[in-house]
């Protein structure tokens, strides 16, 4: 577990009321870590915790961990519980965001519709939203990084694996059965087309995501071809390509390739005119060059632009942070209507 | 020139006021054709108009063959020409919706920024909506066709080229720059991935557009291996498939594959439960059971259900009706605005 005290920015992220005086958590449950932030009502962070979820992901138990590092981020910030108005996290997995409920996350942690909002309402006694953490991504993008000002954009997690946060007309387009942007099986030329079994790494993923990055360098790797080891990771692997070793630049192109496909392909659908790459590898520069390299090469008429988002990791925490306050926000007008309502009865 | 008398549909499609007491224009604008329907305020087609455009694809002279065409569709109804409240039409080619400007069509027609919602508006006197020939489809599929009663959905047109109609949350998403659907370059796994030249085929339209399936026909062409002429259209080739020759069989199959992938990945962006496969060719029953097969065997989460349009040419009338009345009852709303404002004055 680490805490972290942060310095205050100087100007709160758009969009985001003034009020200093609520407090609110953002939080990133990941197949790896849990990350959490508190805020206050201006979205500033004041400072972090985070936890290894690697032998935890039983949502009860993330839960206690949650509870714990809550009590040691308000310890930290000498504030008490009463202060906190909401808390928002992203889940790893398809998510029905309306009611909270993780429908599914990968084989790692295993989660089948579990109504995480409802058990974080009991635990925390304040309201709660629960959304996809590419969603909740794409809302921290859309609300203090470069995709500020759009109003239509793609955001690209690329981890372990791929997936797609989707904003058309300022709104995240979640799809009827919350799977929209679920690209990890996505075919393009270079996947193969062979079906793959519900819970495999879909093909895109099998050459985009960090776990098909690392498997191409294994398949090529030869001893005394590289100095690199046979178990670099993909952000290993892409740093040697940038240092002009051959087998590597072979996985980054390849890689590039396919994702540069993958864009064509959901911008000829969506017309989106900005998408940006974020997530661990997604953010890696060769990765984002690569590929902006491959685009260009094509040149449609709807050619998007592609940057690599400027938040990092944080993109995720920030959007759990402004979901937090618009859930707080909600709860404050709800709770006006019914005073408004019981004054008139 | 071709003009036809109907017989009325017993009751008027869903969402369309049931107002009888005035008429609509309802266009489909093609690269081989000019189609026409008067309708009445119930939605309901009294009777058509076809030319052919083949020789004449100009604005101007399409416009010219309009007016003929509504000349005479208001001589056989009886009906003056004050009786025409509004008049819609589905451009083959890039639209602005909101301007009624033809961005632009193939290199057919060859149409580059044509105001034809103004050029219509001045020829007939009364209001004019202009949208994507594909688009005005989809809402005809919306509004009367199997998509009734879904608020997601994907049209795919398929003649000469193919194209999607995208309607989230019961809206057509057109795209920022109007190119929302433009799927004819998608890339999928069987396509070339070479960069195209602006206005030639795309990737997915040289393996499922019309002129694609006759290209692959030919090249695969030798005599005595079939009974069906080097020369066939892509229909005669279905039907041929369906007679069991091999050959066409296996330009159905490679069809149908690549369709398939494109329905796939275009399902996992939008999480769209429905597409409804429409145009000369989309609705050939053999492309669609052989598309429904792949796509079966995938079997993913958000499995698509796949249907052929039962609306088929009549799709884009019927849609062009449906936006025709729209822009009449719009036309009848700001009219009752400006006299409450000037009552008020």
């Amino acid at each position: 577990m680490s805490l972290e005290r942060e310095k205050l920015l100087a100007s709160p992220p758009d969009g985001i009321s003034k009020d200093t005086s609520r407090y609110v958590i953002g939080a990133d449950i990941g197949g790896t870590s849990l990350r959490l932030a508190l805020a206050n009502g201006a979205g500033q962070i004041l400072c972090r915790w985070s936890a290894s979820t690697a032998e935890t992901g039983d949502a009860a138990k993330v839960l206690q961990m949650m509870r714990n590092g809550v009590d040691a981020l308000l310890l930290e910030a000498s504030l008490p519980s009463q202060c906190l108005s909401a808390i928002a996290t992203g889940a790893p997995g398809v998510t029905n965001a309306d009611e909270g409920i993780v429908i599914a996350t990968s084989y790692l942690m295993g989660w089948r519709d579990v109504p995480f909002r409802q058990m974080l309402e009991a635990e925390f006694g304040i309201p709660a939203f629960v959304d996809n953490d590419v969603n909740v991504a794409a809302i921290g993008e859309l609300k203090a990084g470069l995709a500020m000002g759009t109003t239509d954009f793609v955001f690209l997690a690329i981890g372990t694996g791929i997936g797609a946060g989707i904003v058309l007309n300022n709104e995240l387009h979640r799809g009827g059965i919350w799977t929209a942007g679920e690209i990890g099986y996505m075919l393009v030329p270079g996947t193969s087309d062979a079906p793959v079994e519900r819970g495999q790494p879909g093909a895109l993923e099998s050459l985009v995501g960090g776990e098909g990055i690392r498997q191409q360098w294994r398949s090529g790797w030869r001893e005394n071809s590289t100095t690199l080891s046979r178990d670099a990771t993909a952000s290993q692997i892409f740093d040697q390509a940038l240092r002009g070793d051959p087998l590597a630049n072979s996985v980054l192109e390849r890689t590039a390739r396919a994702l540069s496909y993958a864009i064509h392909n959901i911008a000829l659908v969506l017309n989106s005119p900005l998408f940006v790459l974020g997530g661990s590898i997604g953010i890696h520069p060769a990765l984002g060059d690569a590929t902006r390299l491959v685009l260009l090469e094509r040149g449609t008429r709807a050619q998007p632009r592609l940057v690599s988002s400027a938040l990092g990791a944080d993109a995720q925490l920030i959007g759990a942070i402004f979901l937090a306050l618009e859930t707080a926000d909600r709860e404050l007008a709800n709770k006006a209507i019914t005073t408004a309502q019981s004054t008139l009865a």
